[in-house]
């Protein structure tokens, strides 16, 4: 093994750049400053950040998870808008005594994560820290379409979720069990396959507001309630779970409807759509929207929990 | 105190984004799954990250100071292209632990740096870490003209700096053994002042190649000589050293020099130019670009050190 820091910053980048992903949009790729790129339409841009010990362990997912997971929650978030992504910026901050081949390995997720998408890593930094932060902003254009926001959602428009949910929150439950059970939930925690598109086909459907949930369904509907001023009226039997979290919940003896209620490992997509018959195929809807301005019911109650806060943990 | 572990991620957000900059050019800030923005021209930008412990403590500067730094830095990345920015995007990481006011401090001191130059938040995330760990992206245009890269030194030409150096290293020198003395340097390590603008009216005036001294003139006017193939050679005479560095060394009993020529905290800009007749005023040549691909000469040698990496301590 050999370490970051016996080998040094330039010699890092000098292993790590050729192994990222490229994009048709880059003019200027990594090396100097800045990159440049040429942006058609409106920009759209968003951060994650993704820390070791909170959202991920090294013995739990290899150095290419994290880069997958690092890449494909950013391209959801421009996905989300109704937009198209194009670029990502990446920052590692990392202890020197990390693997080189970890570092090898992330860039290698970032690009299996990203090709198939047209994205490429145009810029970024490398620092030295006490554990791994990864922080990716990621870039996107609207090519002519409008943005689709939070704040548009009007009462008797239907909520709706792209796909299953709980998979990833069930299998990170599953991990923390110490249990050797559930395997795909374990896959599906580790490397999220969200479908980059589905949020420009709703947007073109005619999808209201969206947003990605990545704090789990009922706090983020509570998002869509506050930036619209309505309220979000949830039905929890009609949430679709997926098939690998009720595997996940039966090895733990745990009942499943929490982890795709307040899990926001997936990356689906929540939006609020005019009618049912609006929504592209695959689509499930899940509720209704309210007027009274006071946040998300379920089955007509204050929820009990609302899942993930970043801080109080 | 109130720690952000106690008001949460919500609450944090509510207090934090009504004191960030805004910019002209957001059409939708921040909030939502992304920000949009509208760009002319081509799209620059750019990443840094500021570690707890590494580039900055909490006993030696303010939150304020850090948010100065972490905006200071990135806008130096993009005018050192020779274009202009436009907007920042903030991933903030924190131990639950933090005083909510640090955090407050810290979008005053993004603000102060950024509303001079027209410069907004439009974005970021927030989690929590082990040590504080800043990640900014900054986004900036061209407005037509071409970017100035390294990658177009060429031999014959001159190489210069456009500010004294060597102030922020020798406060960080003074902070580090402990002593009262040279409040300037001490006070430029904690809030340097890159002439934002510099980079663009070095560009306008043919300026060949540039970067932003982040990792100390020598190592930085190698990357250049690397990424152009030629050699740079420097004269340790010419190079303009601070009086706040030269005040610093008295006080510490060292050489000055060092601090000039591997010091990478002030963020002044390294460039090319045809001839020392087409500098701005106010820029020092400090060397000339040689035919010989072979790095960096300080005064006819290999110099004994370069100065920072990142993952060496």
């Amino acid at each position: 093994m050999t370490t970051i820091g016996e080998i040094g910053e330039d010699a890092l980048i000098a292993l790590f750049v050729p192994r990222l992903p490229e994009t048709d949009a880059e003019i200027l790729g990594p090396g100097d400053d800045a990159a440049v790129l040429s942006v058609d339409g409106h920009l759209v841009v968003s951060s994650d950040v993704l820390v070791e010990g909170r959202h991920f362990r090294r013995e739990w997912s290899t150095g290419a998870d994290v880069g997958w997971r690092a890449a494909m929650q950013n391209l959801a978030d421009i996905d989300a808008m109704g937009a198209v992504p194009t670029a990502l910026q990446i920052t590692l901050c990392a202890p020197s005594s990390l693997d080189v081949d970890w570092v090898l390995d992330f860039a290698d997720g970032l690009r299996e994560a990203c090709e198939p998408h047209g994205v490429g890593v145009v810029g970024g930094d490398l620092s030295g820290a006490d554990q791994i932060v990864v922080s990716v902003t990621v870039l996107g254009e609207t090519h002519g379409t409008e943005v689709v926001t939070r704040a548009d959602a009007h009462p008797g428009m239907v909520v709706a979720v792209s796909a299953p949910l709980g998979a990833g929150a069930a299998g990170l439950a599953v991990l923390t069990a110490g249990v050797d059970a559930a395997p795909e939930a374990v896959q599906l925690f580790k490397r999220p396959r969200p479908v980059v598109g589905a949020g420009l086909e709703a947007a073109l459907r005619g999808a209201a507001a969206m947003m990605d949930i990545s704090d789990g369904l009922l706090r983020d509907a509570g998002r869509i309630a506050r930036a619209s001023e309505v309220g979000i009226a949830i039905d929890s039997a009609a949430v679709p779970v997926h098939p690998a979290a009720s595997v996940a919940a039966q090895a733990l003896g745990v009942d499943v409807l929490p982890f795709a209620l307040t899990g926001g490992e997936d990356h689906a997509l929540l939006a609020v759509f005019p009618s049912a018959g609006s929504m592209p195929s695959g689509w499930e809807v899940v509720g209704r929207v309210t007027e009274e301005f006071d946040g998300v019911r379920l089955d007509g109650a204050v929820p009990e929990s609302l899942g993930w806060d970043h801080f109080s943990r």
